[in-house]
């Protein structure tokens, strides 16, 4: 569209900083419908979530194309930072997303098995990953850096949630052999969103890369520890 | 190191691509090395290759700095193109490592409990995922298309490999309730060898971008049916 216009080198880059937060608005969305769809057992609504993954997904293709216009412009060092910060966030994003209509999807298996008391711990856990999310995103936009550490600070916290939950899972698991397929894909839906922390913790180092170029964040607190969990 | 040389446009990005397949060769000498390590459950090994992983992620940063001093020279379009691929392909390669250490983490979790038979068909299936990345790096370095399809294409018979282990240790974990704890590891080991086909993908499309520039590979099959398992 308006490609026979020529925009401003400022334009453009404002145009993909709106995409960028639109694919962030909408894997946020994506993501609390994800977990209210597992809530109400609501088959069609985890279609839609599914379906809804494929905007993210060409907005991402659009931030790519946007990127490399802009580079081929010669922007400065400055801008050159902004674009590829960008092009990481918006990679981001778009596995956010995955993630989030993933977790639809292992939905629509759990509600071929009767209810669960499980899902509790798995929508709390959602809850601090949307937040993390939205935290970021923000700090993004902010471009503020201590907002951004924050936001990699409480990574530890939702992986510790994340290791309760997961070892909560396994006890379930152990002691009724039918709770083993939906508690599977429980685990898997959990592991989900300690990814998509994960991913709001790489998007707080592009937000610090993006004000302190390639300096390294100060040292933090270590990831999971369910790699080792024993039952 | 000689940074009061300059160098040629055509040295550094020689440079890069030294640093990619150096990158490579270390990603997949990890996963073999992981794979060895959960057959002879050998801790020591598996520590050591958890280590190993931090080189991968410091010639990341390496290829991470190249590309923006590659930028700023101002690229011609076919160049850029070289360099953005560059950017995206140290990613997946970067991710390739930390799944196969997170593989070799695994195994010591595993190493706690006494041996399982189970653990022949993860071994198939990572050598499998080894291969695809060995092949996506040859096309990669060879800028061969019609061997980066092939790749892809191949990503299909690694996600039944994987959907046939997945639904094996559902049934092992229903039989026998101790096999519960390590049969979940050896699922999320499974579930890192499919992700590394993922990242095997990205990259056979890195190697189309290359030579195809922003148009689309053709539609492929399907990825992996665990999401919907009930057994």
């Amino acid at each position: 569209m308006n490609n026979h216009i020529v925009k401003s080198y400022d334009d453009e880059q404002r145009v993909l900083l709106d995409e960028l937060i639109r694919m962030g608005q909408m894997s946020v969305s994506q993501l609390e419908a994800a977990l209210d769809v597992v809530e109400r057992r609501d088959d069609k609504a985890a279609e839609r979530v599914i379906g809804n993954d494929e905007a993210i997904d060409a907005l991402e293709q659009q931030v790519n194309h946007d990127v490399i216009r802009l580079i081929r412009r010669g922007p400065l060092a400055g801008d050159l930072r902004v674009i590829l910060a960008a092009l990481r966030v918006a990679s981001d994003i778009e596995r956010i997303g995955d993630l989030a209509a993933n977790i639809a999807k292992r939905s629509m298996a759990l509600n071929l098995a009767p209810p669960l008391p499980h899902t509790r711990g798995l929508d709390a856990l959602g809850r601090m990953a949307a937040r993390q999310v939205r935290d970021v995103l923000d700090a993004y936009v902010a471009r503020d850096g201590e907002a951004a550490l924050r936001v990699r600070a409480s990574d530890a916290e939702l992986d510790t949630l994340y290791t309760g939950l997961f070892r909560e899972l396994l006890t379930y698991m152990m002691e009724d052999a039918r709770a083993i397929t939906p508690c599977t894909h429980l685990l898997f839906m959990a592991k989900n969103l300690e990814r998509i922390g994960d991913h709001a913790t790489n998007i707080a180092e592009n937000v610090w890369f993006l004000i302190h170029g390639e300096e390294l964040m100060p040292p933090r607190d270590k990831r999971d520890d369910t790699n080792s969990v024993v039952v």
